[in-house]
C-alpha cells in the first residue's frame, strides 16, 4: 500500500482478529489468543480457525470474511501454505493490517518459501492493505497492554519505541531497551520496513526516543533522508547486528535481509545523526539517559567517589570516550578544602570518603555534590556509591540526597555508578526518583554521557545542509563518454575514465592520445618533459605486466621510440588486442597520492570511499565511507577521520596538501555517481594532492 | 622483612588485636570490632585503645604490649600521627602483620604524611614484621569468615585470590569479581605488595585464580620474574586503572603508586602470561568461567539459539573476540537435518525454534545441544536461552537438561547467554549445576571463551624460555665508549651510539670519520660512493639546521670540498662547538626504515620499542612494547603486532625484508641496555631492513 499510511491499525487496533488459532492451550502451546487475553488488552478478538468451535470460551470463526464486524488487524499463524491465501482474504475483508507470525518465506532455505513470499506481496499490490512479517512476534503496545507474540513476556512501559528483525527484542526488551512503548518486529521485511516505522514513531507522541535494531535494509537512500527528518527532533539509536563476516552471513540466512558492507552503514548512520550503539549492553542505559536528563551543555565531568580506585575506573571511562575530567573552579574548590582533612587537596574524582568520616558522611555528599554542580567548569557529575546493604537499612543510602540536590541543577545530569550486592534494588530506588540514572559500570555511565553530551551538540535541532550541486559540469560529455563505451562493449573505461572525471571538474593530469611515433614526439614535446606513456587498448588490463608503460621519457626522440616499443611488445604479447593508440602524459612527482572511489553499494546506492594512497589503503585499511553525495562539510569530514590525515596536513616539516581542494574533488566525484547511475565503480587511484591543488593521474570506470 | 615470608598471619590469623577501636558502635559508627564480631570469625580478638575500658562486652587493652598472648595480627585504625608508634610497639610485640587503615601517609598532600609514611618504614626494616597498607580495608578470607575492614559488606566464597590497591575491590568483589576467597588490598603498598600477595596466592591450595587490581607497580621486574613462574598453573587476571593520562594522575595522587606508561604494563603482562583484562565488567563472568570448565581444545565455537537475531549477536561477538564460527561436520549435519523443517537447512548458529515448536522444544535442545558437543568440528557451545518466565515455573526452562547434557561433554564448555526479565535466578540456577556459565551478553560470553582457550592454549603449562645472551659482544667497548662521553661531559652519544650498538653485533653503516679536506677525499674513496657527510660535533643537536649535513656526494673532490663547507657553516653558526671532524658514510638506498628504541622504565628497568619509519611511529603511534631484554620469538611477536607489519613482509610486490636479522637486532639491543644501566635512552633510527641483513643508518644514546 501507499507508503505514507500510518501504522496506527497496527499498533492501537479497536479489533483483531486472530487467523490460525489453535485449541492447544496452557504452558508449552504457544496459543497468541490465550497470551492476548492474559495481557489485558481491551480491543475486540475474533479467533478464526477453518475448525470452528470454542477456544478458551471463546467462539471460533472459519474465516475472517465471516467476522460481521471491521476487523483493524489480522495475526496470521497458519501453516505457510495457506498463508497468501488468509491474506487475500484480508485484503477482501479490507483488513488494512496483517501480521503474519508464519515462518518459512523468505527465511527459508527452499524454492517454495520464495513462491509464497512472492503470492503474499501480489496479494497485497494495489490494495490499503499492509503487512508486518513473515517471520515476526509482530507488535507490541505496552500503553494498551497490547501484544500479538504467541509467548508470554513481561514489558517494562517506557516512552521508547522499538523497531526490530527478530522477536528477541521485543520479548527481551528489558535486556535490549530498558524496557518498551510499542515495539514492531519487521521480520523478514516482506513490506513494512525500518523507514516507515521509523515515520510513524517519530510522529507518535508518546514515543520519545526510538531503538533500532538492523539487521540489513533494503531502501537505505530512503531510509537516511527519513532519519535525517526525526533524528534532529528524537534520538534515534541503532544496534546493527552481523557486524562480522559470519554475522553477516548469518543475517542473510535469518531474514534474507542484505546485510551490506557495515562501513557504509557506519557512514549512513553518521550522516543522518543516528547514534550507532556498538556494545549491545549500553543501549537500554542510553534510553534511560535520553528519558531522565534534559541537558548537558559541555564535555567536562567531575566524579565524586567514596573510593579512590573507583574514581581511576570512573576517570578512564570518561577519557576513553571522549570526555574532559572537569579542572574545578576556585569556588568550588575552596568550598571543599573547607570540610577536606587539612592533608587532603580536594581534586576530580573528589574522594569525599576522609572528610565524609569526619564530618557525616550525608552531610559531605549533599555539600560536595551542590557545590560541584553548582561550578561553571562542570558540566555533568558522576556520584560513585556503594550498595554493600540493603537501601532500606543502609544508613550510607543517600538516594534521596542525591535525588533532591539534582533536582535542583537539571540542566546538568547527575549521575550515579553502583556496586555492591544490592546494586540492583538501589538502581531500581534511583529510578524513581527520575531524576537520577544510576549505572551499573563507570564505562556504560560515561558512554552514555558522552552520547547524550553529542545528540545535545551536534544533533538535536541541526539542519542537515542541502547537498548544492557543483558548478561547471559537463553531464553530456560524461553521457555520451559512457555510451561510447557501451557501444564498444568495454567492461572497463580507462583513457575515457580522466575524461569522465574531468568533465566534473577533477583536475586531471594533461596527457594527448599519439597514434604514430611523430605525433607521439610531438605530443611528448607540447606537454613537456618527461614524460610518461602508456598503451590505449581496452584489451590490456595489466599495461606494465606486457611491456605497455614507459616512464621518464625525456625527449621527443625517446618518445618516438617509446611508441614503437610499446606497440610492438603489446601486438607481440597480445596480438589480438585493439590498439586506440598510446596515450602521453606529464609525470608529475611530488605530492601526497590518495585514493578517490565511487561504487553502487545495494542498500544505499551510490557511496565513497577515500583513502590514503598506497599501504595505506591496502595494509593498514585506513579509509572511510559516506553515501554520495556529500557536503563539503562531509567531503572535509571524511577526510579528517583517517588516521593518516595528519600526513596531509603538513607532518614532518611537509607543506601541507590543499585539503579544500581534495574535498571539491570528493563533492565532484560524489555528483557524478549521483547524476550517472550508469557509472557502478569508479577508482581514482592515485590523485595526487599537492600544496595547491589536486591532479588525477589515473583513473578506472566500471559501467553498470 | 625477608620478602619470601608468607603472608599466612595477615591470612589465617589465629588472634587479632584491632588497635585504636573506638567506643562508637552501630549504624554508620564503622567499628573494625563490631564489624569483626559480626563476621563470624573463630580466632582470638584483643580491642586496644588507650583508654582501656570494655567495648561491645569486651574488655580494651590500653596497649598491645599489655595482651598476654600471642598476636598474629595486629590492625591499626589510629590517628595517624600515633601509627608509627604503634607499628614499634607490634614489632615489639613480635607481631608479624600489622595491618594499617589509617588514611594520611603518603595518599596526603602534605610533608607530614611522608614523613609518617618513612617512620612506619623504618620501625619494620630489619624485623620480621610485614605491613599491609596504610589506606587500606586489609585482609579479607571467606573461608575462615575474617574480614579486617571496618564497613560491612557481603562475600561471596570463590577459589579466587584477589589483589588490590583500592578496597572497593573488595568491600564489591560480588561486582569485581564474582566473589571472593581471599582478598588483600595493599592501599599504599608500603610494604607488603604484588609481588609478594601473587607468590602467597600461588602457593595456597584454596585458591584457583588470582584477580590482580592494580593502579601501579614498583618492582615491575620482579614482579614479572615471579608472574611468569605462577601464570602456567593458575590463571593471572589484571585489570590495571589509571589507563588513561587523567587516571595515571588520580591513581598517583590516590596510593602515591606510579602508574607508568599503560603500553609497557601491557607489554609485561603479555610476556609473563597475565591476562590484562580490558572491561571490568568481564572479570567477575571469566573467574566463572575458568572455575566451570576443565579445557578447550580449540577456537571453533557453535550457537544453538531461539531466535535467528541473537544468534547473529553471537557470532558477531565470536568475530570480535577472534574465535571462528564452527562449520558443522556431515554427522551432526544429518541428524540436525532430521528434526529441522524440511525448509530450514540447519547452519550454525543453529535455530532451533523451528524444530523445537514442531517436535518439542526440550527434545530439540538436548539433541541438538548432545550432536553439537559430540561434533569432533566444535569445540564450545553457546546456548541461547530465554528468561521470560520464573524458572520455577517456566515450560521453556532446560537448565537442568542443558546440565545433563554438559556433564557428558566436560572437555568442550557448554556455556549459555540467557536475556529476558528473570535472568538473574537464571543464571543462579545455572552456576549451581556446576557445569554451564550463564553469561549476561554475547559480548562477556565470546570473550570469556576466547581467553579461556588462549590461557590452555598458550599460557597453561608452558614453559618461559630462558634469554640467551646473544654472542659476539663486546662489553668492553661499551663501557670504555660511555665512560669517554661521560668523561667529556656528553649528554647525548651520536657518532659514538654506531660504535655502541656496533660492539652489541647490530650492523651499522660503514663510516669513517675526516679531520681534513684530504682525509674526507681518501675516506669516501674507501667507503664508496654515493657518500653522505655530517659534521662530528657534541655541540651541534640539529646538525641539518646550520648545514651539517651534505648528501649525494659522488667524487673525492666533492667530499673534500663538502668538508670545507660544513666546518666553515658550523663554524660560523656556532662558533663554540667543539669539532671532532665530519663523518663520511656509505649513503645506502634501498629497504624499508623502521626504528628501534630502548629506555628506562621505572617500573619495568629496560623497555625495547620498535616501530616502522617515520609516519607509521610518529603520526600512526604504531609502535610495540617489550620490557628487555627479549628472545628471538619476542623480537618476532613484536614485529608481528604493529599494524604495519604486512608492509616488511613484502606487501605490493616488494621483495621481504629480513625479519629475522630485524629479531635479531632486537634481540642484541634489549641485551645492551640490559647489560648496560648506564645507558638511559637509546634509538636507532632509522634501521634499514633490506631483503639481506639490516644496517642502523643513525642513533642516539643518553647516558643515565
Amino acid at each position: 500500500m501507499a507508503p505514507q499510511t500510518s501504522l496506527e491499525p497496527f499498533v492501537n487496533p479497536q479489533s483483531v482478529a486472530l487467523i490460525g488459532v489453535s485449541s492447544r492451550t496452557g504452558p508449552g502451546a504457544f496459543n497468541v489468543l490465550e497470551q492476548m487475553m492474559g495481557t489485558g488488552y481491551k480491543g475486540k478478538i475474533y479467533p478464526v480457525n477453518p475448525k470452528g468451535g470454542v477456544i478458551l470460551d471463546v467462539p471460533v470463526y472459519r474465516s475472517v470474511l465471516e467476522i460481521d464486524a471491521p476487523v483493524d488487524l489480522a495475526v496470521i499463524s497458519t501453516p505457510r501454505a495457506a498463508v497468501p491465501g488468509v491474506v487475500e482474504q484480508c485484503v477482501a475483508k479490507s483488513i488494512r493490517a496483517v501480521v503474519i507470525i508464519t515462518q518459512g518465506f523468505s527465511d527459508a532455505s527452499d524454492e517454495e518459501g520464495l513462491r509464497l513470499h512472492r503470492e503474499i506481496l501480489a496479494a497485497i499490490e494495489g490494495t490499503e492493505t499492509m503487512v508486518v512479517g513473515p517471520n515476526t512476534l509482530g507488535v507490541v503496545n505496552t500503553f494498551i497492554n497490547f501484544n500479538t507474540s504467541f509467548i508470554t513476556f513481561d514489558t517494562t512501559p517506557l516512552p521508547v519505541g522499538v523497531v526490530c528483525q527478530s522477536g528477541v527484542f521485543l520479548a527481551a526488551s528489558g535486556d535490549f531497551s530498558g524496557g518498551i512503548g510499542i515495539g514492531i518486529d519487521t521480520g523478514n521485511t516482506a513490506d513494512v520496513g525500518f523507514t516507515r516505522c521509523l515515520e510513524y514513531l517519530a510522529a507518535n507522541p508518546q514515543i520519545e526516543i526510538i531503538n533500532l535494531h538492523m539487521e540489513g535494509l533494503r531502501d537505505g537512500r530512503r531510509f537516511l533522508e527519513t532519519a535525517r527528518r526525526v533524528t534532529p527532533h528524537k534520538p534515534v539509536l541503532v544496534l546493527k547486528t552481523g557486524s562480522s563476516e559470519e554475522g553477516a552471513r548469518a543475517a542473510g540466512s535469518h531474514s534474507g535481509s542484505m546485510a551490506g558492507e557495515d562501513a557504509v552503514f557506519s557512514a549512513a548512520f553518521a550522516q543522518s545523526g543516528i547514534i550507532r550503539v556498538d556494545d549491545p549492553g549500553f543501549m537500554a542505559d542510553l534510553n534511560r539517559t535520553f528519558i531522565t536528563y534534559r541537558e548537558m551543555r559541555g564535555n567536562r565531568v567531575a566524579v565524586i567517589t567514596i573510593s579512590g580506585g573507583a574514581g581511576i575506573m570512573a576517570v578512564d571511562a570518561a577519557g576513553k570516550y571522549g570526555l574532559q575530567t572537569a579542572r574545578f573552579s576556585p569556588k568550588a574548590m575552596t568550598a571543599l578544602e573547607e570540610v577536606f582533612p587539612h592533608w587532603m587537596h580536594p581534586d576530580n574524582p573528589a574522594d569525599i570518603w576522609p572528610a565524609g568520616m569526619a564530618k557525616g558522611y550525608r552531610e559531605i555528599t549533599a555539600l560536595a555534590l551542590d557545590q560541584i554542580l553548582s561550578d561553571e567548569a562542570v558540566d555533568a557529575v558522576l556520584c560513585i556509591t556503594p550498595a554493600y546493604l540493603d537501601p532500606d537499612t543502609d544508613p550510607l543510602n543517600i538516594i534521596g540526597l542525591i535525588g533532591d540536590v539534582a533536582a535542583r541543577h537539571r540542566h546538568k545530569p547527575t549521575a550515579a555508578w553502583i556496586f555492591g550486592p544490592h546494586k540492583h534494588k538501589y538502581c531500581a530506588m534511583f529510578a524513581e526518583t527520575g531524576l537520577v540514572v544510576a549505572y551499573g559500570t563507570p564505562d556504560s555511565a560515561m558512554y552514555c554521557l558522552s552520547q547524550f553530551h553529542r545528540y545535545h551538540s551536534q544533533i538535536k535541532n541541526v539542519r542537515f545542509p542541502a547537498f548544492e550541486p557543483p558548478r561547471n559540469v559537463d553531464q553530456n560529455r560524461v553521457r555520451d563518454t559512457m555510451a561510447a563505451g557501451r557501444d564498444a562493449g568495454l567492461t572497463a573505461l580507462n583513457e575515457e575514465a580522466l575524461d569522465i572525471i574531468e568533465a566534473y571538474g577533477i583536475p586531471a593530469v594533461r596527457r594527448v592520445m599519439a597514434d604514430s611515433p611523430d605525433s607521439a614526439a610531438r605530443a611528448a614535446e607540447s606537454i613537456g618533459f618527461p614524460v610518461a606513456m602508456k598503451i590505449a587498448s581496452p584489451d590490456v588490463p595489466h599495461k606494465s605486466d606486457v611491456g605497455g608503460i614507459k616512464l621518464n621519457i625525456c625527449s621527443a626522440g625517446d618518445a618516438a621510440l617509446a611508441f614503437k616499443e610499446i606497440t610492438a611488445k603489446v601486438r607481440e604479447r597480445i596480438p589480438d588486442a585493439r590498439v586506440n593508440g598510446v596515450q602521453l602524459q606529464t609525470q608529475v612527482s611530488g605530492g601526497t597520492e590518495v585514493i578517490l572511489g565511487g561504487r553502487w553499494d545495494p542498500q544505499f546506492g551510490p557511496v565513497l570511499v577515500y583513502g590514503l594512497g598506497g599501504i595505506f589503503t591496502e595494509l593498514m585499511r585506513d579509509v572511510s565511507f559516506r553515501v554520495a553525495p556529500v557536503t563539503r562539510a562531509e567531503a572535509l569530514a571524511m577526510i579528517g577521520e583517517t588516521r593518516s590525515h595528519k600526513i596531509l596536513a603538513g607532518a614532518r616539516g611537509r607543506e601541507p596538501g590543499d585539503i579544500d581542494a581534495l574535498a571539491d574533488c570528493l563533492v565532484r566525484l560524489g555528483a557524478l555517481l549521483q547524476d550517472h547511475p550508469a557509472i557502478a565503480e569508479v577508482d581514482i587511484n592515485p590523485l595526487l594532492v599537492t600544496p595547491r591543488g589536486c591532479l588525477a593521474l589515473d583513473a578506472l570506470i566500471v559501467p553498470g
